[in-house]
């Protein structure tokens, strides 16, 4: 079986971990494993294959021989050495937000759109993790009865922040149990026993970047660029695992039933739905697993055909490293890498 | 100034102890201060007005001379003593399920729907917490523009289901943090860093009761009975107040200036709304206090008239105590008293 070289930019981080023990755990057909990170991570070894690879720091020349390149190290460093990768002679999965809503970059959810692959040009990126768990979900069923509005309330986990996030979460939670006082440095406020309708950056709309980046990535994705649709977001005190309550309208009318078959014979989506024992998709549980998790399905009487689903999955996984390397499987597998 | 002599039924729980306080604090003219709980709290001596008061065990003959019964015990104590304090002379302001949607008995947001108290027999019941905070900011929206459909995603505090609750998140937090085993007795699942879409028991159409209710008392409370509204409500780690991210569409064209303006004269309601410089309501800033928190306000480009709001309060004192305390206070000065 033909080997190729990867390389994971931001290898120490929470999502590049997670690069790391998919790659492995799945079998990809790794040759050479690059580790890549910033200066101050450099020989920090890290496991791989039950030996260990050694961190190298990233740099311009950082790309020979690579294949295929996994990025997820933020937007500038995306920016600037995915197309020096690129260049090199590597295909870029990028995990940042930097090259989504590029004209020319296809926004891949394998389950979803792996066809957007075709004729890529070197850059892929990888979407929001709140939008790829939604849209695994509602694809099968907007091909059955055609989605008209999407009214989404997210529930998001702090490693979405990275893992300093989910240290001060900690941290946070051991001072006020011991009844001391709390930091706030990675988020504006108390995150622990608190919540904040506050994911990235705001515009003058009121709007946050994450709710419209869910909003913008949904519609391309789903190739749906006129779809309705309108999101909150909102950060709580739990480690992994977004969870996200999705009001969705249809053109046709759907069916309780029905919608229950088409999720569970839906790729990557598993439905958990038995509420009355107390039986639901819920942080968790998804955390460490690949499917996205939908349950607490009920008809909207509120709508003509509107459907009220629960949404979990974890976001380290499927809503990053996972679905990347999800893609990078497809790109061998639809004959989309030399 | 005239006194009254005041019961409160489950006086040793969480809302029953905001009850006490919130009197104190607002000068309520209480005569004598009667604190009934279950038998096994008799004796017990809880602090009024510099002095303390002890719990006597609720009998049917608790109630002479009583003027007014704050109940905050449970649908089924609700269901047996209120009748019972009614007929011994007393008004009975209920803060369980129990009367609500019954006919006859107004269900009252002071700020929403005072003039429901007109010719009330008796009984009058305290809306669901998560329901009293939505109205209070949706009735000045709806007065401008009429309320036409509401979607609303709740993220609802422990202090909610009551002390053992919060007791459990508290453990569990305290166990997850030390590498120890986690025990669940009053949720069916761990609370401490996960959540829960699941309030109260489930019906057959998957809905939960806190979901019903949610939409059964807001018709009932707005007087609007034919409203399209649809709810999800979920349990999350955190101690003291509910927060709500609420979709509503109106009849008429609403503006984000507008809006604020209308809300920021209304009664009961607090704008905050700067999340350029992370100003927005949280759970940590309300809990202890007496208004809804607004903020996040955003027209929803989805809808022909939707608006995207957040809204938060504290679930103990404007969800429950507090709210029923008004509900005494406009008995005495709109004359429903003697």
């Amino acid at each position: 079986m033909k080997q190729y070289n990867v390389a994971i930019v931001g290898a120490t981080g929470a999502v590049g971990e997670q690069m790391r023990l998919i790659l492995e755990s799945r079998g990809f057909p790794v040759g050479a494993l690059r580790l890549l990170a910033s200066p101050k991570s450099e020989g920090k070894r890290l496991t791989w294959r039950r030996t260990g690879v050694s961190v190298t720091a990233l740099a311009e020349d950082s790309f020979a021989d690579v294949d295929i390149a996994l990025f997820s190290a933020g937007s500038a460093i995306s920016r600037r050495y995915a197309p020096i990768a690129r260049d090199a002679g590597a295909v870029v999965i990028d995990n940042s937000s930097a090259w989504r809503m590029e004209e020319g970059v296809p926004l891949v959810v394998p389950e979803v759109n792996r066809q957007a692959l075709a004729g890529h040009s070197g850059i892929i990126a990888n979407p929001n993790c709140s939008t790829i768990q939604m849209v695994v979900v509602l694809k099968p069923l907007h091909d059955r009865w055609g989605l008209k509005r999407v009214i989404v309330s997210t529930y998001q986990a702090v490693s979405g922040t990275g893992r300093l996030a989910v240290e001060e979460l900690l941290a946070q939670a051991r001072a006020y149990l011991a009844g001391e006082p709390i930091n706030a440095e990675i988020y504006p406020h108390q995150i622990a026993f608190n919540l904040l309708p506050h994911i990235d950056v705001f515009g003058a709309d009121g709007y946050s970047n994450e709710e419209r980046k869910m909003v913008n990535e949904t519609r391309k994705i789903m190739d749906l660029p006129d779809l309705a649709m309108t999101a909150t977001t909102v950060r709580v005190p739990i480690v992994v695992s977004h969870s996200e309550s999705v009001n969705a309208e249809f053109v046709g009318s759907p069916d309780i039933d029905a919608a229950r078959k088409i999720l569970a014979a839906a790729p990557g989506v598993e439905v958990v739905d038995d509420p009355e024992n107390a039986i639901y998709p819920m942080p968790i549980t998804a955390a460490g697993k690949d499917s996205c998790y939908v349950g607490r399905l009920r008809l909207d009487g509120s709508a003509v055909n509107g459907l009220n689903l629960w949404v979990v999955a974890d976001n380290l996984r499927k809503g990053a490293a996972l679905n990347a390397v999800q893609i990078a499987e497809c790109l061998i597998s639809d004959g989309y890498l030399k």
